[in-house]
């Protein structure tokens, strides 16, 4: 049987209960959101409603209206990277950052006149608040932190990053796309402005939807990114104000948001509690089983508390890539290799001039036997 | 048992292989497109470029690269209007036009510094060439218009207002929401610089999917709403340039678009040609059997070879919202009433100070007795 170890991409599989969600959907009902005088279409509303209620208890957001729902991570970020930095403004970010912050942020210092400072960061990938002290300025706008690596795994100081942004009077963004659903995010403890996050990953939710909370103080200086038909206020050429629909024009991915409203509702019941513990625990067997092997570097903190369910490693005289084809063919282990959209992390690490690096993430029902094959295909392509 | 008369907002039912395709997609592959070197990921990057090259047969574009996949017909059109208007340009578009042209234009009217001259319509929604004539300016950059109202169905007079804007050097824009699938459009023969579509109407995809066609000539021009990981070039921390990646920022809505490849397939095989003749039968039995009822006001062409598959009417005395709520409860058919995210099409026809219009839109899987039990409805709605 295949093994799936690329839970950092999308997770997979997810519960039956999303796929079913999204075939009753498909097959019985049908309709568009917010767009028809019908019962079929007050079902279909409802069970959208229940998806942006579940996402704000999760993170226990107060007012669910502050909820976005987007197409996936890069477009939730997008949104707000764009939508709230404006010629002169200066954005704080690190070089750990994935693709989609870090492309945007230079696409908008090279053609918006936006000023960007790039946070290092140690051979575990970790940033320094010092560092994010010493960075502020007077036109200080935004800072935007990935969560955790989406190579190494590693877990920044967000709680301490968060908490310096406001006393400097700017904004944070954290981008968790490799946290939510995984480690407990709670925005009465870490008031951050922007929450953006892919529905596909953690969240247990399909491919094409996203998610991107903004704090309801800044809203009137976000713009949104796409105008248009909301089904709402109709009558009116100009975009409504109000969240969400400020932010969600043009027709809803309805089957993606039935099967994320079911992988919230898994969430709800498993606890995200429970999820980071088992998680936890198999990083922590992975770890012990590989490190052992020789030719493997491993990269990343090496405490599993220090991370997430994510771990990069290069093995002595081998293409990353040709190291994930022999896992495929060879052990039916299915994993991801390259610079996974995040080129900074592995100037970090080292792992740039390597072609990157192979990456393990297991999921929410990976099992210790699980790691455990994992290990033993390891431990026959490292023997001598 | 339930009929839907609501395509024009999105397609239902669709193909049994669309649900068919997404199913699979979700229970049995699960990966993420363009990001994984295994096995499972060659079969899902081969259903979307599948997806592209049955896309680009369909309006016979010869370079399947300049497909774009977006999430909704808005998605698309904010791509082309922001990706192509600067600070300066003059865009010519018409009061007929959707909320996501209308609310674009006039945002960026707005915010962003560009002129906007509005096409006027008859009172069957028709706009005439001779205005669109003397509309431009030595600055007009683009002339956007919508292929046929998704209120009256009116199809505009594209090939002549497409070929004057490139006698005057203009980019062109045709919004196919209501016609990509059900009209033929051949690039070929209509030049136009962007096509935008949405995936999940006339091309019996599932929601959360869109097309937009762009001419390769103007690529350089066109900048992206959305900037980030492609799954290419990952170790670069710019945007790549070349098509489709330009645009493809973020992970692709894969059971999406593998549901989108079963539709286009479908359409293949039914043929464009097929399914046009078909909802031109059953529009003129439509209005053949409407036009006869007491208080019906019936918008639009009457000729079924001017319009699309979309019927606007209102009856004296009645909210259309209320009938809309009549026709679900009372006959279980499923229609939308309001603005249509059109406000403009609405003063046009006289409709504006009513709420709106109810409206009524077959599919293809609508048969001739599908349209018989709709005009029993409304005949005994409307007997005394």
């Amino acid at each position: 049987m295949t093994l799936y170890f690329d839970n950092a991409a999308t997770s997979f599989p997810k519960p039956d209960s999303v796929y079913d969600a999204m075939n009753h959907y498909n097959r019985a009902l049908g309709v568009a959101v917010g767009r028809g005088h019908h019962r079929a279409a007050g079902e279909v509303n409802s069970r959208i409603e229940r998806c942006r209620q579940l996402a704000a208890q999760l993170f226990n957001i107060p007012n669910q209206k502050q909820i976005i729902f987007t197409f996936n991570g890069t477009d939730s970020l997008n949104l707000a990277l764009r939508g709230v930095l404006r010629p002169g403004d200066h954005v704080i970010t690190s070089v750990m950052e994935h693709n989609s912050v870090l492309r945007t942020v230079k696409d908008l210092e090279e053609h918006s006149g936006v000023e960007v400072s790039w946070l290092s960061a140690d051979e575990t990938g970790l940033i320094q608040i010092e560092k994010l002290k010493a960075a502020f300025r007077p036109n200080t706008r935004l800072v935007a932190l990935i969560h955790a690596s989406n190579v190494t795994g590693t877990l920044q100081p967000v709680e301490e990053a968060c908490s310096l942004t406001k006393e400097r009077g700017a904004l944070f963004l954290l981008d968790a796309a490799q946290t939510a659903g995984q480690v407990p995010i709670d925005i009465a403890s870490l008031p951050i402005d922007f929450l953006a996050c892919p529905g596909h990953k953690g969240l247990l939710g399909p491919l094409g939807t996203g998610l991107l909370y903004i704090n309801p103080e800044i809203t009137e200086q976000v713009t949104s990114l796409r105008t248009g038909g909301t089904g709402t206020n109709s009558e009116e050429a100009t975009q409504p104000t109000a969240c969400p629909e400020k932010y969600e024009s043009g027709n809803h991915n309805a089957p993606g948001l039935l099967g994320l409203t079911a992988g919230l509702e898994f969430l709800k019941e498993r606890t995200i509690a429970d999820i980071r513990k088992h998680e936890t625990e198999l990083m922590q067997q992975l770890q012990d089983g590989l490190l052992e092997l020789p030719g493997l570097t491993v990269y990343g903190p090496h405490s599993p508390s220090a991370r997430t369910g994510v771990l990069s490693l290069n093995l002595e005289n081998f293409d990353p890539q040709d190291l994930s084809v022999v896992l495929d063919e060879t052990f039916e282990i299915q994993t991801r290799s390259g610079y996974h959209c995040a080129p900074g992390a592995h100037q970090v690490i080292g792992s740039f001039e390597r072609g990157g690096t192979l990456r393990l993430s297991p999921g929410p029902f990976t099992t210790s036997n699980d790691i455990e094959t994992v290990v033993a295909a390891f431990r026959e392509i490292t023997s001598p």
